[in-house]
């Protein structure tokens, strides 16, 4: 792993700075963290000039913010449009994809025209798709109104859409020109959702920053509650390692896959058990606490350090035991999981790796065998 | 215009000698144009290594190259799949680039795998398209078997899908990582369509290299019925300005709209007529003759000029006079041309540029007064 900047050291130093610059070269971008974010007329100053902005939110969000960030925003375009998608990973499908093109060209939108994706993952995700190949690219903001999203797939240029065979299969990497998270919107927030919120940002720690795992730690019954301050520095504190792993590999072809931490496990467990049925960060969560067992039993960190993750994890209101899975073959629960490990999309040329933690706080990715996997799976699942 | 690096000067020299570098930075690539490409092994050595490779064609081209193709990759990839679509400019939408998806995860294709796009310009900006999102993004190659895909859309990395509401409204610029010319292919084209690739060839001359406009004036019968000592110049010379052009402005921001030459009114020719009643090439060769009278009107070129480009466009069996558009609101000809033109992607804010040459094989970018274009129409168009 070689590092092109080195990653700040970690301050806990109340209030946040609130900015953090994602350095690109070309398409660099900055991420402001406000709990004024729509009142702030700084933050939508100097985008790209355009005659047309256009809003894609959905129906959750847009009678709460859509009315704010249009606001906002309006100063600076002809005019500002909107699409209601409706909410859910379900609809994060061509078909609905779709309904952004039609929009954009029934209003004859041209290619300059400035997409602003306010919602969760799944609206930035699709929006930043639609930017990325709406006349062969226009400009696109993030407005993160959800912890996941803010602390995950807003930042790194990852968008896309599902396809019936498969998560995330049809997309691109695409950088949005800017990302404004609104911690305001945090409040509003489901707390299941902010749990699995806070698995992303948990992940930070065992992969970059022991440090940070040790304010989380001490910090954590606070940040479940929605402490606003406590949250910005939480949000800063996972861009900024986000951003330092992002930009040594802008297009995933190495060390960006320790993002990925908890992640193969997760995976499975969310393709096991039906997509919708545990959050991603729930199973991101629970799949942490076995990529911990994993690097256990390879000799990486001891019992102690396990059982402080799985506390963490708990303390977040995250599960930290997995499902049994069941088929209609009736195969055995660890041969399901490996089943669907292998069909990730990480498992290139077939072998699956895993991310793995050591105790001074840094990642590695590497194969395991089968039956150490079995052993974890044994470990970790619910009987 | 500025040129980041200058044009090298036209060589009339035969055999060419088969190579053109496009200088793309880390997305630099080559095109290889021979007689005997299927045969050549190393045109297809040194591509990235993957388990899987997968041929994208169309109906009529399979049956005459697939076989080819596979032999002459299969040394490399421990499984070499295919995917036929339908041929035609009518599938080259959504629906379509779904069943390239759909083949890829059935077959587990992993994010490394090659894909190669084997046929014209559908094939080619659909293949290119799902190989810039599938898991966002794998390697690709072209191999254009049309004249007009060698000299035009196999080189510059536009890729996409049409929408309901207009042409390529959908993809992303994505350069392939190499591009296989085979000249044998020119031998089963049809006229029809070697007169339309040859439009896009002449294009060449009057923006940017008048001693290539000559040398096309001397050879246009032979270019027409097949030679392809002389196509293999006129492809390769056709590359090297294109590739010029695109390695100043891959994202098309500035310069690269001079390609555009003859393309705007062409446009509205094919959106006028109902997109596939005139072939694009014949568009843009009625629209390139189009263009000269406007480049007359407006003082760069004079009449001597627009006559020959007028007649060298003859000269490839192209039409040199618009059809006269009618809709069911009974709108006149010009006012329906206006406003295809005017929804064009290319009217950006609402302004309609044209592409403009000068007797110096120099091209410029500006609008024009509806007045001028009124009569370029009256002039061009049969009554």
């Amino acid at each position: 792993m070689t590092t092109a900047h080195s990653l700040p050291p970690f301050s806990n130093r109340l209030p946040a700075n609130g900015l953090v610059h994602i350095d690109l070269g070309e398409r660099a971008y900055d991420i402001h963290i406000s709990g004024q974010a729509f009142t702030t007329p700084k933050f939508w100053q100097g985008l790209p000039a355009a005659a047309t902005a256009m809003v894609v939110t959905n129906t959750t969000i847009a009678p709460l913010y859509l009315q704010q960030l249009t606001n906002a925003i309006e100063p600076h375009y002809t005019r500002v449009l909107s699409v209601v998608l409706p909410d859910g990973e379900t609809y994060k499908n061509w078909q609905h994809l779709q309904t952004i093109f039609d929009a954009l060209l029934t209003h004859q939108a041209d290619r300059k025209t400035v997409l602003f994706a306010l919602g969760g993952g799944v609206v930035g995700d699709m929006t930043g798709f639609a930017a990325a190949t709406y006349m062969r690219g226009v400009p696109f903001v993030q407005v993160p109104t959800t912890l996941l999203s803010q602390v995950d797939s807003s930042v790194g240029g990852k968008t896309g859409v599902n396809h019936p065979l498969g998560k995330n299969m049809v997309g691109a990497f695409y950088q949005p020109v800017r990302v404004v998270c609104d911690l305001q919107a945090l409040q509003t927030l489901p707390v299941r959702e902010m749990s699995a919120g806070l698995a992303e940002v948990i992940k930070y720690g065992p992969i970059a920053d022991m440090a940070f795992f040790d304010w989380l730690e001490a910090n954590m019954s606070e940040l479940r509650a929605g402490n606003a301050e406590l949250l910005s520095l939480a949000v800063q504190r996972s861009c900024e390692i986000k951003s330092w792993v992002v930009a040594q590999d802008e297009r995933e072809a190495g060390v960006r896959a320790i993002l990925n931490f908890g992640h193969t496990f997760g995976h499975a467990i969310e393709a096991g058990m039906g997509y919708g049925a545990w959050l991603h960060g729930e199973a991101v969560g629970c799949g942490m606490v076995m990529a911990a067992h994993l690097s256990h039993r390879l000799g990486l960190v001891n019992q102690a350090y396990v059982d402080r993750l799985s506390a963490l994890i708990a303390a977040a209101g995250l599960p930290t035991s997995g499902p049994v899975l069941t088929n209609s073959r009736g195969d055995a629960s660890a041969d399901i999981y490996l089943g669907h490990m292998r069909v990730d999309k990480k498992a290139e040329g077939g072998q699956v790796k895993f991310v793995l933690v050591n105790s001074a706080g840094q990642a590695s990715l590497a194969a395991a065998e089968d039956g150490v996997v079995r052993e974890v799976l044994g470990a970790t699942c619910e009987v």
